[in-house]
């Protein structure tokens, strides 16, 4: 299948301040070219670009996808540990077929605001497998540890199998991780497990990190070293590349550290807001030469899966105290993620040779108007509901604001119906 | 025109965690029964509200409508006077006749997010009142003043009448304000001419006050007072209802003096990050009893008129070092919104004998499944694009996104060629 889109406004994401005007030829799944069509190209089908901007689609680089089902759920509560304290109980209650109709749900509201990769860590892995087989996106999947080495050996050896079947799939959509939770809910003998499985598998070590200053503090007095330098010390971050989650309350001599590793922070502006852990300074640590990525966490504490209100947020708070420029604030939203996951190769930018990950944004908008500069209109201005057309690997999961792989009004009704089952349990 | 919302989930803001599943009744401009339906209503027009949230519209409580014209125009400016410093100039070319067309566009782009009150400072305000006129919604318009005695002399013997005339009108909808623009822009007389006029005229007095720390450093270099120690030592404070855009750098001494004044705050907090401004602690405002207003500022600043992202970044930031509650912020966005410009007996709240102002939230969304609590989903969940139903002083402006009063292409067309025009000049 050979695809043309004509005539469209290109934001590539290869350089600042950087637009075309002009076509996009995908052949199969891949770009084959950008801004000067090729008149022998024979395109099978012809989207009408002239009132869109096209641009990578977006990455959501940390995420709990099945936890929409505890969105707008016991709000409120002061601190992390308290939230915490009440979805634990029914999480521990959560069967793989719930979790298959919660990432079925999430998926499509993450194709509804432009993301076609996601970075998960949860259980029930091969819930997770499926539905994001079915669906036509990508995802980093987390083989998700919690609590000492022989809790971590168990599901190692209950789930890998599937991961990394899963990973064989021909199309690539699926990536590994092995996703230990946090230092406060691992012992260390799990960390260095999931470091030697992440080595021995070629998987990113994925987790929370320095989310919030009581973490740090306790990291502090369980260890004497702060929690980057314990994890340092235990050698989980040698020669794995590490995706930390949230990175709010880094020491200076982290940051230098971070910069000597293969890492990336991912910001979760929303939900580091929400659960008052604190704004991560993230502007300092891209001029300190860090991959940032950006994330929504789970939808129970942000409480969406919007990365275009998540780019936007990201946006503002880094003008404050710093001076984060629009297009750093989208690239943190697309080729930084796809760096953070590795993918860097094959998705982030819109290039000749990378395969067809792109979202078409609708212009036509009073609060598009007058566009002006489109970088920042993409960063301030725009809504998650002005991405009308969302492809991956060249194939249309969402064509204007019609999805093609689901039918919404059925994912709501057995969301709704299975939550509501749950809290009977 | 009698018009009967049935069976929808009514959020009517009179009190925490208050929501009642049943009907709404509007008898021309006025709600005549929420929640029991009355079986001898006989309604003219019935809307089926299975499917939504019914709740209060939003207002606007500070603005400068006609700078959509600047949206994504001149950003990444270190500091808000560099940006004024690239802004004024263009300002002093424009026209009633761009004004206007400008009008109308944001106008159409503040129904789209739900809003049917804004209040407005900028300049030709009789281009305003048109715009306003024409579209069904409220204002409260500001005589806008600059510089010193003379020149605001000058300015209120142009524009009072065509102000003054507005309010009269049988509708109600045009409320007015004087408008002295910034202790930075104007001079101690023309403050106490605005006073003069404000009370003359049972007017707000609307001013930015301590938006930046240099403000506030600048004020007492010049006089030796905080801002609004400063107003009030001149007399600015006495017996008006003055409204004060940001307050974002107020003294402890300041929140206390403000809580002895018949005034509220208007938070704007995508233009305070956005201009490096910093964070109200609106949260801490308003546990001192402060009347604590939602806005947006202008287009040009924040990059869009979206009061359901104000509300939301406004939720999100009030968890910081806080515990702003999810109730608090939709207040802030309705009843607190109403009470700061004094229409809180006439709009803000969902009851029999209030004005028909209200939205009909759509919950068939992905990201609204399941809803949990409503009032969170309000706040941390919904988008501007969930508005589906807009009524003011129950005409129906805005039905399944469809505005009924503009043709949105119009709109556009019109304002992307005057501004092509205005650069030229």
């Amino acid at each position: 299948m050979k695809t043309l889109i004509t005539n469209t406004l290109i934001l590539p994401m290869t350089g600042e301040g950087h637009t075309i005007r002009g076509d996009i030829g995908i052949d199969g799944n891949q770009i084959v070219f950008v801004g000067k069509g090729d008149p022998a190209f024979g395109a099978d089908r012809i989207i009408d670009g002239s009132r869109h901007l096209t641009m990578p689609s977006l990455v959501n680089a940390h995420t709990h996808l099945a936890m929409v089902l505890m969105r707008n759920f016991k709000d409120g509560l002061p601190t992390l540990q308290a939230w915490l304290d009440e979805i634990f109980p029914i999480e521990d209650t959560l069967t793989a077929e719930d979790i298959y109709i919660a990432c079925r749900l999430g998926i499509a509201e993450l194709i509804q605001s432009g993301v076609t990769t996601f970075c998960d860590m949860y259980f029930h892995p091969s819930a997770t497998i499926q539905a994001v087989s079915e669906s036509g996106i990508r995802a980093n999947l987390g083989l998700t540890l919690f609590g000492d080495g022989e809790s971590s050996r168990k599901r190692i050896a209950e789930r890998q199998a599937e991961l990394l079947a899963a990973r064989c799939h021909p199309s690539g959509r699926i990536t590994l991780s092995v996703a230990p939770h946090a230092i406060y809910t691992c012992t260390t003998e799990t960390y260095q497990i999931a470091h030697r499985w992440a080595a021995d598998h070629d998987a990113l070590l994925h987790t929370h990190l320095s989310e919030t200053k009581e973490e740090v503090d306790r990291c502090r007095a369980s260890y004497g070293l702060t929690p980057l330098s314990y994890l340092r010390s235990i050698g989980v971050t040698d020669s794995v590349k590490c995706l930390f989650a949230h990175g709010v309350h880094l020491t200076d001599g982290e940051v230098d550290l971070l910069g000597d590793l293969d890492c990336a922070i991912v910001h979760n502006p929303s939900s580091n807001l929400k659960l008052n852990c604190g704004i991560a300074p993230v502007a300092s640590y891209r001029r300190r030469g860090l991959t940032v990525a950006l994330g929504t966490d789970g939808a129970s504490s942000n409480n969406n899966l919007n990365m275009v209100e998540e780019l936007h947020l990201a946006s503002l708070l880094g003008r404050l105290g710093s001076s984060l420029s629009a297009y750093e604030a989208v690239s943190m939203a697309t080729i930084d993620g796809a760096r953070a996951l590795g993918l860097q190769d094959r998705i982030g930018t819109l290039e000749s040779g990378k395969e067809a990950d792109l979202i078409m944004v609708g212009l036509d908008k009073a609060h598009l108007t007058p566009l002006n500069d489109p970088i920042s209109a993409i960063a301030y201005s725009a809504q998650s509901s002005d991405v009308d057309t969302v492809i991956c690997q060249g194939k249309i999961l969402m064509e204007n604001r019609r999805l093609t792989g689901y039918d919404i009004d059925e994912l709501i009704a057995t969301t709704n119906a299975r939550w509501a089952a749950i809290l009977q349990r």
